[in-house]
Order: structure tokens, then C-alpha cells, then sequence
């Protein structure tokens, strides 16, 4: 085991519970952080900068990435999202496991500018319990239900790039497994760990 | 998580702690089994058909040498040794994560024949400490103990296609990351699985 962290690239369908499995690892280890964000759009109220994002202009923006300072990013709704490839470093050499919940796009894109970050997907049991899940939340309608659940099917069959494929069934368990891939990764083979080790 | 197991590939110096770290490990769980492997010499006091060794003459070892039904083999001392390739499928098959205890000559012949297999290597914190142990056991000459140094310095460097490397300074947390290498495996990227939750 090393002392520097891993690159943790967590994707799934919205409502496979993706947040709550790491929150419930986090419980258990303190090595692990999500990743924060720049955007372009403005704080709403509560917001703090460098806490759920770093709010930077779009001058600020379009030269992180004209300077490969993003590890990826994204416009949704006029506004421009993306991860800062700083930020991730430094946690990194901090010893934490940085944690990306982003979309399969940007996974492609991290994955590019970092094959050592280890891809993680998420998934419900069934589509019957992912409706469920949507369902009891209350805060969709019928027709962004069935959308999320036809991307969900659809997002699945681009995935088979991920390294993981979590069952969240049991939270307990999906946690433990995901805490399992953390550890488990910070056991690769390393050849400098396995020079010094014969020194 | 699928239903079957993996084989789990272990190699180390003699001094390293294999075996007790698997045995820690298999206290916390019940889907670990060392692999059980042919040889031509004769039992010893003691020792039972099928739990130390499956015991069988040279002509059904030569045999299963032609029929590939061994993952690998060698001989030592004028005897031979495999890993009998059905024994282990069906360890798999019925969920048990399967360990072979092999040297890294065995694991490269392994690792052709399974490429899913997964390889850890296990060191001691280092060379002093090697020496420590290996001196504490008194079962060795101080010729046997230089002989095993220099052979531990000389593995490790053969050893960089293994996928994992422990290090086992404290035991239970080398058996903890033993465990989360075995739980981690279970979660590979598999498409059948991936298919049949968006049914």
C-alpha cells in the first residue's frame, strides 16, 4: 500500500443511490473526499465557493481549458461545469481517494487524461426497483421517470469500460464493496513500493 | 457481484507470511479454499488423499500433463507437482475464491492458461525484517537464510506482472487487504451481469 490516494470515477443512474454508498463508507475511513467542481453559473444561496464549487467566470474557465487544467467538463443549461485537475492532485497526494460522481462522457474524458483512476458504476437491482426508488422520492414526474429509466438501460451498454459494476441491493453491502475497491486499489503493484522493499 | 468465485494467485518469499494471511482472512470468511494439488510422491504420515495432496503415479501425472488437465506443474526433488485444472473449476463454480500457493515460474504458466486469474504478491516490510523472521523460526541454516535473502531480492524483480502487492507488516491489516483484493475481484466489470439487471 502507498501513501497516495486513487482517482475513484463513480457513475450510475440517478437513483442507484451512487451518493449514499459513499457517504456510507465514509463512516467507516476518513480517506475518502468527493471532488469539487469549478462553474461558471453563480452561487445560490448557502453556497460557499470551494465547498460545493469554486465559482470562477467564463474568461477564468475557457482558459483552464484552452491550459489542460480540467480533467473534464461539461455545459448544461448555459452554464459550464468542470473538474479541476489541481484540486484532484493535490487530495491525491494527500493520501485521499478522490471521489468523481460524473456521467459516462466524462468518464471517458478522465479516463484519457488518467488510466490509472479506477471506474466504478452503480447500479439498482432491477429496473423495477429503480422505478420504485424513483417513484417514492416523489420529486418526478411520470415522464422524467420513464426518461431516467430509458437512460439507465442505455447508459449500462456504453459502460463496459468501467473496471466495476456495483449491485446496490443491500446499502451495507454496496458500501462495503466500494470501500473494498478503494483498498484494493491502493495495493497494485507498485514497482518503486517493491524496490524500496529490498533495498 | 457474480455468484462465482476467483483464483487467486499467491506468491512470496518463504518468510513472508502467506499462509497466515490467508488464514486470518478465512476467519472473517467462508468463500476462501486453498487449491489441493496432484503429486507423484507417496503420502506421508498422516497425510489423506484429497486434502493435502490428490496422491496418483506417474503415468495418470504424465497424463494429465498431455490432456492440459493441469494449470501448472513442476518437479522438485524427483517428484512431481500440478494444479489440477477440474478441482479448481469446480472450487469456482461453487463460489469459493480459490488460492494457489505457487512460485512466480507456476503463476506465469497460471496467469496463460486464466488471465482473469488475479496474482498478489506478499513481501515482508523488508529485507531486515525477513532475516528476523527467518532467523526467530530456527528451522533454517544461516546458509539457507542468506540463500532465501538473496532469492526474495531476485523474485520481487521477476514479479512486476502481478496485478497486487501486500505488504505484510501487520497481519491484520495485510488480511484485510487480502480480503478487499478477493471482494474487490468479485465486482469486475461483468456484461451477463450488466444485461440481466436491465431486463
Amino acid at each position: 500500500m502507498t501513501g497516495k490516494g486513487n482517482l475513484i470515477i463513480l457513475s450510475g443512474p440517478s437513483g442507484s443511490g451512487k451518493s449514499t454508498v459513499v457517504f456510507r463508507a465514509i463512516e467507516e475511513r476518513s480517506d475518502i473526499c468527493f471532488s469539487t467542481s469549478v462553474t461558471t453559473r453563480s452561487p445560490r444561496a448557502g453556497e460557499v465557493h470551494g465547498r460545493e464549487y469554486f465559482f470562477i467566470d467564463q474568461k477564468r474557465f475557457d482558459e483552464m481549458v484552452a491550459n489542460d487544467e480540467l480533467l473534464e467538463h461539461a455545459t448544461y443549461v448555459n452554464h459550464s461545469y468542470g473538474t479541476p485537475r489541481n484540486y484532484v492532485e493535490e487530495q491525491l497526494e494527500n493520501g485521499m481517494n478522490v471521489i468523481l460522481d460524473i456521467e459516462i462522457q466524462g468518464a471517458r474524458q478522465v479516463h484519457e487524461k488518467m488510466p490509472e483512476a479506477i471506474t466504478i458504476f452503480i447500479m439498482p437491482p432491477s429496473m423495477e426497483e429503480l422505478r420504485r426508488r424513483l417513484e417514492s422520492r416523489g420529486t418526478d414526474t411520470q415522464e422524467t421517470i420513464e426518461a431516467r429509466i430509458a437512460r439507465a438501460r442505455h447508459e449500462i451498454q456504453e459502460a463496459d469500460f468501467y473496471d466495476y459494476l456495483i449491485v446496490n441491493d443491500n446499502l451495507d453491502l454496496a458500501a462495503k464493496e466500494f470501500s473494498a475497491i478503494l483498498t484494493a486499489a491502493q495495493c497494485r503493484f507498485d514497482k518503486e513500493l517493491a524496490a524500496k522493499l529490498v533495498k
